[in-house]
């Protein structure tokens, strides 16, 4: 261990292999030490392929990104099936399986009963938006909504009766092993997909930071740590350093500042989306993504500096905070990842990406950061802007005409009692 | 098997004991059969037990419903950390946490946070309909609201970063498997608990009768099987039958119907509880609570019968819809926990009621009752009476003044356009 994470700098960068999908126990990788340093070729290969699955990957993204809000969506969508599809097979045993026809289908029944459930809400909402003018859609969905959590709980309490009518003897341990391991991966998957998508509904900048800061930790990380690491970090990764830890940190906040400059100057990043359609967005992005002036001292810069002000949104504070965020907590989604695959001796979680392993490799720290970023959001952005609307929302679907103007009465009645007892 | 269910009658009540807590795999209890019968004294001794201690704990709970909503949340709060520490020493093996000193803690840090995620809410909403009259005090539990998510959140991560600090070579899968069934058992406690204490703050009714009816059919369940039992209903508690099953069943919706009727009519228990106090309740409990009456047709009942007319609360038929549950849906949370005792070989999940097995014995079916009473409360009740005032608290507790009144403003213009629109 102490001569694998301390050898460092540039004269074994063969030893070195990019963190996470390609981590191996360290007992296998000493002992593989020499034939890898042979195998030099198939190495060189593997990079070549990753690089190319990598350019692929950013190529389609940025290409989904331009194409808006429901088609980030369904690429969450897909991602989430393999993940799912990756974490239930490293369940499957065979052996067990061919004793319980059918037993499989009730995961991928839970599966999307809880898609229904995260998905059903956030969806409904946006399609009151999108069919208010017709009457009769606007009372359908509006039902729809209601009666959306008992469906769901009936759904759910099928696959729960399912469960226990397909019990069978000496299956027992197994089955119930499969029952609460299935719901661990359900929570793992959608807690971090539906937080991804009512990020993106936030809009896009609230999903593409964050995601963006974590892949630039990565590879900063994985720079850092190439050039300089010398100093152990964590028994768990032995290839992290401290070198690499730091460097990464003061790159992702960098980062962070200057992207939520750029990224918060287009009003298809910064607008929340309430419907459902893909048209182009306007908004008043309200007073955080509002540039402020500063002068920029002349002592700081020479005199040939083309800039004698520059321009700060306020956003870039909060992007602060989730730079450090994403650069100090969220890698303990990593360290989290490699011990379980340590702890179930399985070298990636899949094969659905060449060269990188399986999705769910990938996503690691993107599930933390997620949830972080939404929390945020709701509990330091959303305050200053957007409660009125959602609350109007509330008041426009789920109550019935009348109610709406017994609420407005009543709120009257409040308001002016508070202005007297004021003034 | 056979012999052990089909049995049934009065011959031979000595072989017969009550379902749940002192339920044997099927294997031990014929090996033991002869054993029992003459141990017969023993068997009397522990019904005797098992009797005296319910009849403490009724009296302990209409006691507690009697003081009120706060008594029966703690009497909740109370069940639920016995339920965790059942269930969490389910989990320990001592060798393997000999050398994990400080591991057990982090279930008690995960069971508090969840705590004070679940709770606070509720704690917090109740608090600000304390308060109102004391500005400062207002404004303080408002901010608590706004942060109560993201300090939850920083101290789940809190405890997820301790885990993985606490990751220990060689005990990665005990670890990690400890991890798991701790999130398993959380979500088992806190969705039934908090669905509970939602229930009693909707009006003690919600709580009270959906829990009485597991009871009555549960007893219902014994009292038609030990007599007319004779087929067997399902593999998994060869104890069950289907006379059992349907004579509880009919016990249980005309308790429903009647204990709706009569619990219906004490504002003490129709009333939600809006604050934080345990006076006394007074409330219009609205329509579901108002009695109709119908002439009783004469053909039907003598001329001695004393009533000409009965008088029904609409409430009465949801009742019908809960018992129903409870009576076909419900036992399933049953017989899931014990094809669950049955896969890990444990008797009961702990010792904690005198001659009835531990508290998570007594909770099996409760838990899927309180889930369904609060989503069939929320989606068929509630948008008929109460979410008016669920919005205006929403409105007075998240928005400052001036967002109350661009709202109020804003409401008006709709209101008007809809009213020109629609005459």
């Amino acid at each position: 261990m102490q001569n694998d994470t301390v050898s460092g700098g540039t004269s074994t960068p063969r030893l070195r292999r990019r963190k996470g999908s390609n981590e191996v126990p360290p007992e296998v990788d000493r002992g593989n030490g020499n034939h890898l340093l042979v195998n030099d070729n198939r190495k060189y290969k593997s990079m070549l392929i990753r690089t190319y699955s990598t350019v692929w990957m950013i190529g389609g993204f940025v290409l989904i990104i331009y194409m808006g809000h429901l088609y980030i969506w369904a690429m969450v969508v897909v991602i989430q099936i393999y993940m799912a599809k990756e974490l239930f097979s490293l369940l499957r045993k065979a052996h067990e399986d061919s004793h319980l026809p059918g037993f499989r289908l009730l995961n991928w029944h839970f599966f999307f009963t809880a898609m229904l459930f995260v998905y059903g809400r956030i969806l409904s909402q946006r399609l009151v938006n999108t069919v208010t003018t017709d009457k009769f859609l606007y009372k359908l969905v509006g039902r729809l909504i209601k009666y959306h959590m008992v469906t769901c709980y009936f759904l759910y309490i099928a696959g729960f009766m399912w469960f226990i009518l397909a019990l069978k003897k000496k299956m027992y341990k197994y089955q119930f092993g499969q029952y609460a391991w299935t719901h661990m991966i359900l929570i793992v998957v959608f807690t971090q997909s539906s937080f991804t998508v009512a990020n993106i509904f936030e809009g896009i900048f609230w999903f593409l930071l964050p995601a963006s800061l974590i892949v630039i930790n990565d590879i900063a990380d994985y720079i850092f740590g190439f050039f300089f690491g010398r100093t152990p970090l964590i028994k768990l990764s032995p290839k992290k350093t401290w070198e690499g830890f730091i460097g990464a940190s003061v790159t992702t906040m960098i980062s962070a500042f200057l992207l939520a400059n750029i990224m918060g100057r287009f009003q298809w990043l910064t607008c929340p989306r309430k419907d459902l359609s893909t048209g182009w967005l306007h908004c008043d992005p309200g007073l955080l993504f509002k540039p402020e002036y500063f002068a920029v001292p002349e002592w700081l810069f020479p005199l040939w500096f083309p800039w004698r002000e520059i321009s700060i949104l306020p956003v870039q504070w909060h992007a602060l905070c989730l730079g450090l965020f994403a650069s100090i907590i969220a890698p303990f989604g990593g360290f989290f990842a490699s011990g379980f695959k340590r702890a179930f001796k399985i070298k990636d979680f899949g094969d659905s990406i060449p060269g990188h392993g399986g999705i769910t490799d990938r996503m690691d720290c993107q599930m933390v950061m997620a949830v972080f970023a939404y929390i945020y959001h709701q509990s330091f952005i959303v305050p200053q802007s957007l409660s009125i609307e959602m609350i109007m929302d509330q008041i426009l679907i789920n109550l019935p005409f009348e109610d709406q103007r017994a609420l407005y009465t009543k709120l009257g009645q409040i308001i002016m009692e508070r202005q007297f007892g004021e003034s």
